[in-house]
């Protein structure tokens, strides 16, 4: 724990109290990377806005907010599009804010500046956001779900909906089961697929994922000696119509490909690598009608869809569970210390 | 030149005297494979239907038909839906007839059997082929045209229209500008593209390009340094929104996903290659809302859509030219032995 100094908002920009914040594995992965140190990682978060800089009129103090790592400016030919949600007008700079690519943080002992993560940086107590980069909630919402929102289910409910546009009646696999492989299959439920399968090594994945839409499950390790894809096109009489990479893993993604079924299969690659390791998939492959599909934050415009997410929690087609995984974040007590704050 | 037996149609099938064939690449490639020999090889043709088998109603004794190399049985789930091209029913048989496996030619000298090639085989003066895979013609209709939309300009006409679904106003880029490029050209232009950016190694294919739609050329031996993908970039500010693959080269693939746009570019790859090489596209890119679409034929329902481009064709919003590299397969007359049956 750090005594840190966080610099009032500039112009276009909100000072936020955070209230949870959670882990998603993208922070691991850049954590462990080089030359990035010292940052204030975190980027699923919800928080109170404490202070704004000139310009914004969008949220005021005392607004309930979440942050997200994907800007919306609303103006840039990304945002005006349907068919993306990466904004081209302010795309992230590693380290900095966004629009003059300054810090707010510095150590409080030092005075040295600190980088920020991702736009959001939420492990702290007091953070500063680009306008672009928060969504306003309605005081009422729970804030725990609120957080969650934030990246980790938005990204796989959107992954399933905006993304693949998984169709009623579908087969779909689910390869890794954590926040983002549970809530792809919310989403490709709240579409109406009739077989979900979720594919993890841990089996207890099974007994949660049940409550949120798996049908079948495939643990790797016990499969008789088949791979996975073997099993997943014997299950689905040639593979499945939508296949979800959620692990980041380059043999998992090339594992889902050969899941997916000829003539129509999709592959969406939601796993973040860290590399630029080849996503492995052979070229007489893919021309028989197959496709692959990459996203970051499962298609999801902040600004819009977040709010018809919100209130698919309140009328209960999404939901969460207490025993649920992505729950588990916020009430583990090893992470407390960050969590409640 | 050898004498070769042609046995009648058996239930099912028609035996056609074939009018024109053309050499696709396809061809070449396959015949360079080991283990596949003797075959008749030559899938992209326009014939007159000889005779026919026990069963056959949808053509008769003098229909001018095109053979194709994909089966449409109009029954199966893929022929069912409007999202596949590729028959499940009747796949192809490497080296036979699809229904029993066995081949309908021999040498006249020796009655050893002789392959078929992916269920056409059209470098022969009479061949057999499934009822599947024959497309019914005006007798009216030019057959060399006939002859073309057979295989190479309904794959790239399909791809542009089909697969891609071109929007209007869009930047497209083809690396390739053989009779598929060329015809992705045309497709382009068809669906309303504001520009389309050629790239091949021969700069008289601009020339040509140009009376199909090809707005911009690029020869990658002469862009000062660059790589495709930076001079596209800097042509579209930021990436074409469809990059179509027309070569069959891993590494022109890999170039042409990199030309993409982030946000929502898409890469159709149509260039067959013969092999297992990985596609090439690091994990890390392909996330930030690109895709990789495979196709085999365009995502052309023989049966539906040949018919529909054969009207285009007659409408002149597809146009055939006598300098077009097409025509130069049947016109050449190093190729006239088996171009001229």
């Amino acid at each position: 724990m750090e005594e840190v100094e966080v610099a009032p908002p500039r112009a276009h920009e909100v000072r936020i109290k955070i209230l949870c914040t959670s882990i998603c594995h993208t922070d691991i992965t850049f954590w462990r990377q080089e030359g990035i140190h010292p940052s204030i990682f975190g980027h699923e978060a919800v928080g109170v806005v404490e202070s704004v800089g000139e310009h914004v009129r969008e949220v005021a103090v005392g607004d309930m907010v979440v942050p997200v790592f994907t800007a919306q400016c609303s103006e840039c030919p990304d945002c005006l599009s349907d068919r993306s949600n990466l904004c081209s007008k302010l795309p992230n700079v590693p380290g900095s804010m966004p629009r003059d690519g300054t810090t707010r943080f510095s150590f409080a002992s030092t005075g040295e500046p600190i980088r920020h993560f991702i736009s959001v940086s939420s492990f702290t107590e007091y953070t500063v956001v680009d306008v672009t980069h928060v969504v306003k909630f309605d005081a009422a919402f729970p804030p725990e779900m609120a957080c969650l929102l934030s990246c980790g289910v938005s990204t796989g409910v959107g992954a399933a909906w905006k993304v693949a546009a998984v169709e009623p009646g579908s087969n779909v696999a689910v390869f890794g089961l954590g926040a983002v492989g549970l809530a792809v299959a919310q989403g490709a439920r709240m579409r109406g697929a009739k077989r979900i399968i979720g594919v993890d090594l841990n089996p207890d994945k099974f007994e949660i994922g049940k409550r949120l839409g798996i049908t079948d499950f495939i643990n790797p390790n016990d499969t008789g000696g088949k791979t996975v894809s073997q099993v997943i096109k014997e299950m689905t009489g040639g593979g499945a119509d939508y296949c979800f990479e959620c692990i980041g893993s380059t043999s998992a993604m090339a594992e889902a490909f050969q899941s997916s079924r000829m003539g129509w299969g999709k592959t969406i690659l939601l796993g973040v690598v860290g590399n630029a390791t080849p996503i492995g998939i052979p070229s007489h492959d893919i021309i028989r009608g197959r496709s692959v599909i990459g996203s970051l934050f499962g298609g999801i415009k902040p600004k819009n869809d977040i709010p018809m997410l919100a209130q698919k929690y309140l009328d209960k087609v999404i939901i969460s569970i207490e025993q649920d995984f992505a729950w588990f974040y916020i009430h583990s007590p090893s992470h407390i210390l960050i969590l409640q704050i």
